[in-house]
């Protein structure tokens, strides 16, 4: 056998849990779980779809051409109307899924804000793939703000229909993925004047190009809007119009209508937060998967990886190093907490959105809170994950080869896109404000997963140092929310407004408030996750749920610190506390990551695969899948003696 | 004027310093200054040169070839022999600059480990750039352990020459810029067999490239590695040598010789420093300039960025959110003490590189401490600095458009080559160690910027809260350092070996340790530059200074806590000074920035120029220099109506 591939068999031998328990946990169910492994083996045997090592040494052009070839492929293989077949190809192969927006977005939008009769009219379209609508809501000048979106939809009683306009450069559309080049028809937000006054902004169902020649409609400007730092086959586009007439069922009727000439609303517009909530609990679910790809690489990586010879002058495996264990096994502990928060909230918003249906909105608030907060913590989180898992593989991680720079790269516009973190944060600050509100005025409205607002005496009570370790997080949010109430109130009594607090004095407050939500909140569904386990996994989550939470209290103590709840003894026990983890979980790694069963192909790597050979297989694809070498005498040519001659 | 433009020019004028003041510290000398001015016009007006909004779409081939084109021509302006001349050119265009390894790293080793014969056959052709040479060090599976490299070369005695050779997959040379298609000589470092025995690893100056061909020689396999996270126009490259026979002369001879047939060493061999010293120096002098244009963009976008309203129904520019404030000042303070950091490092540097040539090793440990230190944090900071830079400019951000992208990917392989960080960290702890024992044996051995160690407790006595910010900087690094010299004294009585202790129990701790004393040092530095400054900027610096401490101490109080060297009040305190410096520096931040003096095309950007209109100029570039958009009929063929029609 070869050295390294031993290497990982003697580690995966020293694994004492049963992986196949948390791989059961990790995708929910069958239809999950087979549909995913099924879509791996595809991918992995279709020469258009797999892995191409070269592919990062192409244009952009090259690489979107590669796109919608392996977008026919798919369609022949997968249902993509549907998120379980289409969602788990987001983290398995090179390149953002084509249709996916039309799909995550437009679709639900068109759903929950447009009236059957409109969804059964454009709904079928979609799914032949004679409708793909990009989801056009941000201008160049407005992103998260959007109701002061500039594009406007004036409404002409002559004609009885809309006349859509882009009165500025800022107004343009800018940034809504498969715009550029794919979609025929955008679902497009515009501020709807209706006899001169504006009525607010609302989404619009418009054909911009030709059916049959895919050109650009007249009064229509549409196109790429250029590179990016990933996400180079998603063409992310502009569009602008020249009064441009749509008709009048162009807008979606569910909640505004206008009927022989008359402006009405309809129902609870809270509903539009619905579709919104589609794409953002796909991100919760899918992206910490692929967090854990980059996890299984670095793990696998970190075995074979022998570097310094220990005190018997054998090289030790750099897994072996406690500064290597520190980058990665509480990243590995936390990605199981992403990973079933994600699942958590896939039901939570499911069953809001049952509700929602029969207009009982009672679960909408909630829902959009732990929706933001997760949103924004796990997608930085999935980021920060993958940069570390790259330097943990040192100038390896670095190349394409590992598999680890792509993942950053199309996981990075998560923090900014659907709901920008920062946007998301300062929501859940406000809605835990207003809980903490109900708390003292009517109780019987805390929200389950809000409850730990119906306990605060208790809680800053509880100096019990053998309580669990969810206490200290509790503990934090619970003093953080009573201490920025607190500052709010003071800074109103000095006469400032609550607008101007809000933006100039309490921002970084905030931010840290809602942030330890999202913490407490994952603590809460990991406890959920073990309780109902398999007995055979419920020490090894445990582990990872206590390393989650020692690392969560050291990464913020300052909170427990400056209101005296924790001692220096505390402190020093949670270091030591978090080392013991270390040794446990350790021996653990290779199963812990094995458990979430990617091939090799899915992982787009040579250094991290199932047999090891790191070496072999970087030294291979260098040699003879890089395309750069393969043009010898261009090369010369231009970056040898002539071009030296010509110096 | 335009509006956006309005806004930049109004914060100008809330400007209270004279910012030509910052620039002159900033520059150094006029040397500097005048050819880093020089050098961004000359590439602002040279079409080849200057930035090309659509280099972001190429594949790696075109750009590879564009940078050659680019050689060419920078050959004509700068000389790219002088450090002064092409270092700057390394922030201010597009990809990276080839013959800067060749310069920065192999001329420099060869003049200190080369004898002076040597150095004089082959130094004048690296000025006519007759010799590129890669520094071919790194193997496939060795990297920061270079006593362990396999690459062997065997002394011949019967032909009194070596025979270098790959005796694996793990020894192939991999990583060395400029070696895959650039180079024709590289300095191999190959552990050298003499009579059968082992004598360590050395240096070889090493042909590897026909002079009139620039093919490879035979016995020499040579190319590139393949594409990375960035970096894509450097041609890191492998190499593998196949019993390829080199005359005696190849090996630098400075302090080994096989003379006569007898292996003889001569000297200091830690001259070896010495040569890294070079290129690690320029990587902490330069590499936070590219941290400061990113920050340029975005303190101008966030000047210029309006969202919400505020109470006056206006819309807010973001620089007036707290949050974008927390994102933006601490990171544009601590870049002033980088960028001194860098300057007074340079200094000690050649100060000691002076020593070294007069045979006075005296200051070598402590400059390569220092430098170890600083490289390893600075690195990483400039990282987390542009990330952070592009999420505050948004979406906007993610577009290469903005400029940030390109830093990131250009600034992020510093933190593990050139000696990987985490490596550099413990070097320096170690150091760190060694000094305490000096302080308490030899006290006269320590060196000024290590004199901590001598106050240990006048520091840990200290209970006065009025002292300088600068003191808990101290404190922190004086408690560490204590404490983790008395954790590896008690372990070692445990019976572990000191080896053992080292990597698998304290790692945590010396890096942090070691991190801590970069932050010191940074300190100490800008105390430096303060009492040294015009007076019209003092007042500026210092409070610049005080909120890097600040941020500092916030950022890490767990060990002032554990100690209960600092009370709740006292955290608290900080809490609030911050806020007070940021309301302070906020409407100096843009003449902080436009101290940097880049201008618009060193900036790369469309988001971030001198005159705003940061929505135009993105349209502008979208619409018009966007190569993607400019082939509409394939893109039509490929991803409108007959991609459909065949699905």
């Amino acid at each position: 056998m070869h050295p390294t591939t031993q290497l990982l068999e003697n580690a995966r031998e020293r694994v004492t849990f049963p992986t196949e328990e948390l791989t059961k946990l990790i995708y929910v169910n069958d239809e999950i779980y087979e549909t995913f492994m099924k879509a791996q083996k595809i991918i992995a045997n279709e020469p258009t779809i797999r892995n191409h090592p070269d592919y990062h040494n192409w244009s952009r052009k090259q690489q979107i051409i590669k796109s919608y070839e392996k977008l026919r492929i798919m369609h022949q293989h997968f249902n993509l109307a549907n998120a379980v077949h289409w969602a788990p190809l987001l983290s398995i192969f090179q390149g953002t899924t084509p249709t996916a927006v039309s799909f995550a977005m437009t679709v639900p939008a068109l759903r929950f804000l447009g009236t059957d009769e409109q969804f059964n009219l454009w709904g079928p379209k979609f799914l032949t793939m004679e409708i793909v609508a990009a989801y056009a809501q941000t201008e160049i000048g407005h992103g998260s703000d959007v109701q002061n979106l500039e594009t406007t939809a004036t409404y002409d009683p002559q004609s009885n229909d809309f006349v859509l306009h882009t009165p500025s450069v800022s107004a343009v559309k800018f940034w809504p993925g498969e715009l550029g080049f794919l979609s025929n028809y955008a679902l497009v937000y515009a501020k709807l004047i209706f006899n001169g006054k504006n009525k607010g902004v609302h989404p619009f169902m418009v054909q911009i190009r030709d059916n049959s020649t895919h050109k650009p409609l007249r009064g229509v400007t549409v196109g790429d809007i250029g590179p990016k730092l990933g996400y180079s086959t998603k063409d992310n586009g502009y569009l602008a119009f020249d009064n441009y007439r749509i008709p009048l069922n162009s807008m979606l009727a569910r909640y505004v209508r206008i009927e022989n000439g008359q402006f009405s609303r309809h129902g609870n517009e809270k509903i539009s937060y619905a579709s919104m909530m589609v794409s953002r609990q796909l991100i919760i679910f899918i992206y910490p998967r692929m967090a854990a790809q980059a996890l299984t690489v670095a793990i696998r990586y970190s075995i074979t990886r022998q570097q310094f010879t220990n005190d018997k002058r054998e090289e030790n495996s750099v897994i072996e190093y406690q500064t290597q264990q520190d980058k990665l096994l509480p990243r590995l502990a936390t990605c199981y907490g992403m990973i079933f928060a994600g699942i958590r909230i896939m039901q939570l918003v499911d069953d809001n959105f049952h509700r929602v249906q029969k207009k009982d909105f009672s679960t909408l608030q909630q829902s959009h809170a732990i929706l933001s907060a997760i949103k924004a913590f796990s997608s930085q989180w999935v980021v920060d994950t993958t940069e570390w898992c790259r330097l943990s593989c040192g100038g390896h991680g670095y190349a394409h080869y590992s598999g680890i720079p792509a993942v950053y790269f199309d996981t990075a516009p998560n923090v900014t896109l659907e709901g920008e973190n920062q946007v998301m944060y300062l929501q859940v600050a406000r809605y835990l404000l207003k809980v903490l509100q109900y708390a003292e005025k009517t109780p019987e409205k805390v929200p389950f997963y809000f409850s730990f607002v119906l306990h605060v005496k208790e809680t800053l009570a509880n100096k019990d140092q053998n309580t669990s370790l969810g206490h200290w997080l509790k503990l934090t949010l619970t003093i953080q929310l009573i201490q920025v109430g607190k500052r709010i109130k003071d800074l109103m009594n000095t006469g400032k407004t609550f607008q101007q607090i809000w933006n100039e004095h309490v921002g970084i407050h905030l931010m840290s408030l809602a942030q330890r939500y999202a913490e407490y909140f994952i603590y809460l569904v990991f406890q959920e996750y073990i309780a109902n386990a398999n007995p055979s996994v419920k020490e090894i989550l445990q582990q990872l749920c206590d390393l989650y939470c020692v690392q969560t209290i050291l990464d913020n103590p300052n909170t427990l610190i400056e209101s005296g709840q924790i001692t220096q003894e505390q402190l020093k026990a949670f270091n030591e506390l978090k080392i013991e983890l270390f040794a446990k979980i350790k021996p653990q790694a290779i199963g812990l990551v094995e458990a979430f069963n990617f091939n090799d192909n899915a992982l787009r790597t040579c250094i991290g695969c199932h047999d090891g050979k790191p070496y072999e297989y970087i030294y291979d694809w260098a040699t003879k899948e890089n395309s750069v070498n393969k043009v010898p005498q261009a090369v010369i040519d231009l970056m040898g003696t002539k071009i030296k001659a010509k110096l």
